[in-house]
């Protein structure tokens, strides 16, 4: 049996849009001599759709789309992700369905059983859980069909729902092929993860995994694809491309048939920002972007993933020197600039600031000054970036790292303003191993030595560093990995061998800084845990998440 | 038998304060010769603790404040709202309970059966159902105890999970009283929605019916309280205070034994929207707030709500004059202070205006320089109103309107800064009420006429006015109540007799502001739905919500 592996790039809610593709696809695929076609999980309307699905409309047009495609699979079957109304009123009013589309009609439905509810999922929040699964025949096989979660180890749920997984339910139902559509998000070492997962799935139940993965950036998520197939011994026998769309016809009888190989952490990671950034800035209508250009590492970094996106014509780097800017900053942001072909505007900051220190000097006399008029000089420089944004549709971008949106250190309608922060999921140490990848990506030094090498300052004062207000990075990421990725507590992490002071600091300036957070730009996710949709904290809250150890 | 309704305002994550105010209550209930005490919903650790369930210490901080309050819980037994482990790897790691404190131990415990997961609520998130609930034994008299949602009306929830609704289980189980335990917050007209409820299900089951609500603001949610006891013929037997906390011991063989009535719309959206204000900034360990006082009817109201909830002395309104602003803006703004006792300073902006028009003249001379220019006037607001937080620690407040911030009538890190939005919620035709509801409880003309009946206009260009560019708000408002609360379709609002050109220009425009409400500040939500937790959206999505009708 030849199978297609259909990786698309949906754009949400684009209902039309994304079955024209899709039909494009069967035709290929069929020409291509598939007899079936697998797309992924919610492939006709995209993932996620999120409170889109309460639109009693988007359904009903939903339908209709899956029939018109239907009617089109006629020499070929092919199964497509959708979303449908609850049959009978049995819970949630939705289901997560795979359809096989065959001659013409709908010929079998999977329903989705184990519904992701945790980090950015919010799958019960819209769908009711599927009855136990079913094989369905095709040119006499029988094929296991699951969506995404319905494969992986959720032993505690699907015992807790069928009192079995629903895979060893498909496998006592005489599966001979496992199918796996699946909207699974990027996060760096998650392929590896998968494949891993898929291995053990293969082995276990002796049966190939075919695994369809959607492509392409939603807002804060971004999918990788590296759709794959794996034999009944665990070997992968064909990999998708990643990062891109692909059409792979793989012939379920002819061995090994490659594929790209895994890349590693920081080329995931690189082209991960480069795609996440371009969908979000053209599917939200946008063709260019401006940032501000300090000369400093972070400014540096998005500016070259969002030359190497949208072309270096459709980037404006605005230089915006201060009475504290150092020459290097100016020449740095000016020498990057020229490097990568991008527009480097220059607005002094000067007279504005002065301006605001002149009104405000009176009034402000007999409170904490220093902090205000650092924040000022900010949201003096987001004032600039947003005007060049109104002025002439460039979609604004924030240049903070995680490091710096974890603690607070940053300003809020400052240098966090912007639609997109492409590195707000990126330690400040991850900064710098990334923008050395890019250097030898690009085969040259993109980004000077001077900007990769030089102590990090917000230079919002005279000699101000980075490191007067945080402990060094290496220590400050070890420590925010361990508190936003894993749990941890304050005592857990001391108990590591930090040392209990700077925990208790670090902490206490993460729990303060969730209002800014809730403020923020878009975070495109490539951790285990990013701030946005996945990570929902209070605010006026009053845990003590680190104790008088 | 006598049941003390303990009605708090907890903390959010504060257990060792949360529990002290519960053993407070517990002695005073006992000494009012109480023979159970009852909580709201997850009392010890406030209502929603969202992520703060995934800290595996949190679970562990929890139990021991439980186990700790049950040792008091000797002369009286009481009902406490907690999170615990799931027995066993069944599903999710967590449940929601309700537990029987009684000599000293924990006696009898109820899972959580019917989790919420629409709107702000996320609870299969984290929490696995309950097994089938049963009753337990109190001198004699057997209790059916229910958390919330248990005793709505999830008919289809209900028989997916056990085959019947829950509450019927219990009367199945001899329960002769139906307790509820709730976190259910407000919305205009929720109150009378709530007693229809108990009332209808106090008949169906010819049972009391025992409610406690937990009060108080948490986020962008304001709980108000309106604990009752309804009584087995449906007549409401007695009420608790609506709005803060309260402590009443009701006689079940007692009859009728009063509370207060309950308020009309205006005087309920007056007091949940004080109430929500003060608890977000003294939550947020704030005591005092700073908002740009226009002269306009927003911030007027805004000005009023902050004065009335933190104490005039604790409300700062800065006037900032442009070369668009009229008289009346300035003097309306200066009458509104005095007339409020509240402090005014005055920042013109014309001096910053003219230093970014100086700086970016010629850098936007292409580009669209008017929608530039209007929104650096905003910023230069929003950066003096952040000044004056920075400098004294006061909060900002937005004063947008729900009206601006659909059809995005706002300026993103402009008018839009601030930690809070009090009337986020709000649609103008609403403030409008709402002003002159403020004015008659206070029984004087706290906001001057003139405030009132002038027409809208953001002063950002030679007179504008907001119906240059929007629908008369009577109009506007009820499209979007019908779009964003009712969730019709463009289709639908137009059949029902609008014009459907100018639903046509509203959806669009809902549509294309979703970015800027990504990043507002936390609204408190007083309608069925508001911007926020409750609403999930994609931003780069091309679903077409209002067809070519």
């Amino acid at each position: 049996m030849k199978i297609a592996l259909a990786q698309c790039n949906p754009i949400v809610g684009d209902i039309a849009g994304n079955t024209a593709r899709m039909a494009d696809c069967i035709d290929r695929a069929a020409a291509g001599g598939a007899d079936l076609v697998v797309f992924g999980e919610l492939s006709v309307v995209g993932y996620p759709p999120r409170d889109l699905l309460r639109k009693e409309r988007f359904i009903a047009d939903t339908q209709r789309a899956v029939d018109a495609l239907a009617r089109r699979c006629t020499r070929v079957a092919a199964l497509v992700g959708y979303v449908r109304s609850t049959p009978e009123a049995q819970g949630r009013p939705l289901q997560n369905v795979a359809g096989l589309l065959q001659n013409g009609r709908v010929a079998h439905v999977h329903v989705k059983t184990l519904l992701p509810t945790y980090d950015v999922f919010d799958e019960t929040r819209y769908f009711q859980p599927g009855p136990p699964p079913r094989c369905f025949e095709l040119h006499g096989v029988r094929i296991g069909l699951s969506i995404c979660e319905d494969l992986w180890d959720a032993e505690a749920l699907g015992r807790a729902l069928y009192g079995q997984d629903p895979i060893e339910l498909l496998v006592g139902d005489g599966a001979q092929v496992i199918v796996n559509m699946a909207a699974s998000p990027f996060q760096v070492g998650k392929g590896q993860l998968r494949e891993d997962l898929f291995r053990r799935r293969a082995r276990r139940t002796r049966l190939p995994v075919i695994y369809v993965n959607q492509v392409g950036g939603n807002d804060e998520l971004v999918f990788d694809g590296a759709s794959c197939v794996v034999g009944p011994e665990g070997q992968v026998l064909a990999r998708a491309a990643t990062f891109q769309e692909d059409l792979v016809v793989v012939d379920l009888d002819g061995g090994v048939q490659g594929g790209p190989a895994p890349a590693g952490d920081m080329a995931q990671l690189s082209a991960a920002l480069k795609l996440g950034l371009r969908d979000y800035v053209r599917k939200c209508g946008f063709s260019s972007v401006v940032l501000g250009l300090s000369g400093g590492i972070d400014s540096a970094v998005v500016a070259v993933l969002a030359a190497d996106a949208l072309g270096p014509e459709n980037v404006v780097g605005i230089s915006m020197p201060s009475r504290y800017s150092s020459d290097h900053s100016q020449s740095d942001a000016d020498d990057l600039a020229r490097r990568l072909g991008i527009r480097c505007p220059r607005i002094a900051i000067e007279p504005m600031h002065r301006a605001f220190e002149a009104a405000l000097g009176q009034a402000l006399a007999e409170g904490n000054r220093e902090i205000a008029d650092e924040n000022i000089q900010a949201r003096i420089r987001g004032a600039v970036v947003m005007a060049f944004s109104n002025a002439f549709a460039h979609m604004p971008l924030a240049t903070g790292n995680k490091s710096e949106l974890s603690t607070g250190y940053c300003t809020l309608y400052g240098d966090m303003v912007g639609g997109l922060a492409p590195i707000g999921d990126v330690y400040k140490t991850q900064v710098f191993r990334l923008a050395q990848h890019l250097n030898v990506e690009a085969g040259h030094e993109r980004i000077n030595r001077s900007i990769i090498t030089k102590p990090p300052s917000a230079e919002l004062k005279p000699n101000q560093v980075d490191q007067d207000k945080l402990p060094p990075y290496d220590l400050l990421d070890a420590i925010l990995e361990r508190y936003i990725e894993g749990d941890q507590t304050g005592e857990q992490i001391a108990s590591a061998g930090f040392d209990g002071e700077v925990v208790r600091r670090v902490v206490r300036m993460v729990d303060a800084a969730e209002y800014k957070r809730k403020q923020a730009a878009p975070v495109l996710k490539v951790t285990a845990r990013a701030f946005g949709t996945g990570r929902r904290v209070p605010i006026a809250q009053r845990y003590v998440s680190v104790g008088g150890f």
